[in-house]
């Protein structure tokens, strides 16, 4: 018997209570539980929350801990795609070595499930999903990774890139990734159509980066719709970013995420600080399931980013006005529950039944834990505890 | 003799070499300096920085180590600046003991000068005031801190508040403050008339905060230019936010700002996340002095924030898109020489007979340093070291 029982903790910030994991899974929630032959932490209090949901990030892109990256470029996205394409390999970027970094400053941070995109292009063949697929084994127990098999430098406009789309699928990747097909594959019917028929033949979830500003970003969200509705995916659909969302007028943005919850197709925002974004209060008021991400941290794209979910919900509730407790509480369940919902799991609340994943918080109600952002005390994945007081149980290399 | 030998630092990142700070004023730069009877501090090989200065804060506000404020409201500005006004004296939030807080943990992270609006309302009298002129006397020799006296509630609204204001001015603060004077105070006419009318009887400069969006603040801007001219106050005029400017397209908000340059009027920024905020690389580009701030933390108006200039810095580099090591560089300079410039003094480049204000940073160059963030070695005021490795010399109340 192992697992674990935590002691004297307030779940979701309500009343104390202790904390039974077995097999995994919370067994018990009470005062004054017994387990004789179990591991046992005393949370001293602390309010725990379900483990952190990082729903969109790119573990294959960090240099975190490497040397210094000068050569990041600025203008359009392309530039910014090539450039990293370009330099993956002169700048010994392991893709192995840097998501375990990565991964592990999540963990560290409360993280016990991430949806990782990993680039998939010619230039590479399947070589950083390797990586990555390295990461996942090495991490397993610790963290759950999802992987998205994403054509970065396009699908359409590089031949090729379907082949090993289809190839990174079959030896594991778990969802279809893909991006603005307007403004960078320029054909969007072809590659929606790809991506959707290539969904279907692996049985497997898709998740679309879309930049598209304004009208365009609407075209490509309402042929995204179109599909769901066409292949019957509902649940199983996600746009990521989906930036026109915050640029369209108001009642526009309001109807096409009215579909969107209709067809229930997340989004995974990021609350990216210099692009309009997806308005939290309207996608979570017509029922839109919204997970949040770090997106890319300080990688050839940008300096920028923390890899940590409460870092990021600051930077979320920065840029949609959040000020009171409540909305606080809205960004909590998004880099919790609500985001577990998202991708596709039945929300994780703290719950006998639920997973053991929990993260332990530092401040006296869960709104001031997220505006401290102090170090937190216990993450513990499946009842395992995986990190302590910031740090990872396992050693970051 | 006392002042400081700072050995082997390397100044804005280039060759390495000591300082000798003399009198508050650095007297010498070079390699192999000798002072016999000098503190020494060895920097081992640290890049120094100028001291920051934070432009644009209010250090009357935090709540900062209190009882967490779960009061926070949202809607209107009005509603915001209604709340905070009528819930200071109930939280008992104690202007000194804040003020210091603030002020501390802005010196443990590199601020060597600050500039502090404080508010002035018939509801408190000069007694905010008060508070921040005590902490403004405590901290002589470890910040500078210059005062604004700021009619946060309105000037023509609410009458006796231009009584307050004369008197606050009368009584020590720097500068003459004002906020919206059009959605705030209803008459733009009145109130900026008066506001010059007072900097004139004082000979002081003023420093308004401009939330007003689109053409509403391009037309308060106007009001503002055409006063500047006419008091022949060029140079001596600040514009907080200015967030009409981030959102007028972008022919008009460049013409704005070319005369803003003309007239030597400076803009103080926050990066604001969730308003439109003037696009840095135009008004560099036009020659607008620039200073940046952290404006309120964690007050009674919202959750966020940190006292620390690398953390603005970052906020304005998201913010503005800003990616490559140059625009790192112009992000320093702002929260650095520039932003002394902004407020009126001449740059403060490393260079004998600069102000003896300097930070250390951590990182191989300084976008390595602005990325990381990490505590800053060293902090050292007119000579005198005032916080070492994140934490300030004197204790933090």
């Amino acid at each position: 018997m192992a697992d674990l029982l935590l002691r004297n903790t307030r779940p979701m910030g309500g009343p104390a209570c202790d904390i039974a994991i077995r097999n995994g899974v919370i067994a018990d929630m009470a005062a004054g539980l017994t387990a004789p032959d179990m591991p046992v932490e005393d949370a001293g209090g602390a309010i725990v929350w379900p483990g952190f949901v990082e729903a969109h990030t790119h573990l294959d892109k960090t240099v975190w801990g490497m040397d210094w990256y000068a050569d990041r470029k600025g203008g359009p996205l392309q530039n910014l795609i090539d450039n990293e394409r370009n330099d993956r390999n002169r700048i010994g970027l392991d893709v192995h070595r840097q998501s375990m970094r990565h991964a592990l400053h999540l963990v560290a941070n409360g993280t016990t499930l991430i949806r990782s995109h990993v680039d998939v292009d010619t230039d590479h063949g399947r070589s950083l999903f390797d990586g990555l697929e390295a990461t996942r084994a090495a991490l397993a127990g610790v963290v759950e990774i999802e992987i998205v098999a994403f054509p970065q430098s396009g699908l359409m406009v590089r031949p090729g890139t379907l082949d090993l789309m289809d190839t990174v699928l079959r030896a594991g990747a778990d969802i279809v990734g893909g991006l603005d097909p307007c403004a960078i594959d320029r054909d969007p019917k072809g590659q929606l159509d790809a991506l959707f028929a290539l969904a279907e033949k692996h049985g497997k979830p898709i998740d679309i980066h879309l930049h598209e500003p304004g009208d365009m970003g609407a075209f490509s969200t309402e042929l995204i719709l179109e599909r769901t509705r066409a292949h019957a995916m509902q649940g199983q659909v996600a746009i990521s970013h989906a930036f026109c969302l915050g640029g369209l007028p108001e009642t526009r943005a309001r109807a096409l995420m009215e579909e969107l919850a209709t067809q229930r197709v997340a989004v995974m925002t990021t609350g990216a600080p210099s692009a309009t974004v997806p308005a939290l209060r309207t996608l979570r008021a017509v029922g839109v399931p919204v997970g949040a991400g770090c997106d890319g941290i300080r990688d050839t794209w940008g300096p920028w980013g923390q890899p940590d979910m409460l870092h990021r919900a600051q930077i979320l509730g920065m840029k949609n006005g959040f000020r009171t407790d409540a909305e606080l509480e809205v960004l909590l369940d998004i880099i919790g529950p609500g985001g577990a919902a998202a991708t596709g799991r039945d929300g994780r609340l703290l719950a006998p039944g639920a997973p053991g994943d929990l993260v332990l918080l530092q401040g006296s109600c869960p709104a001031e834990a997220l505006s401290l952002a102090a170090p937190r005390p216990l993450v513990v994945k499946a009842g395992r505890v995986v990190a302590r007081n910031g740090a990872p149980s396992r050693g970051i290399p």
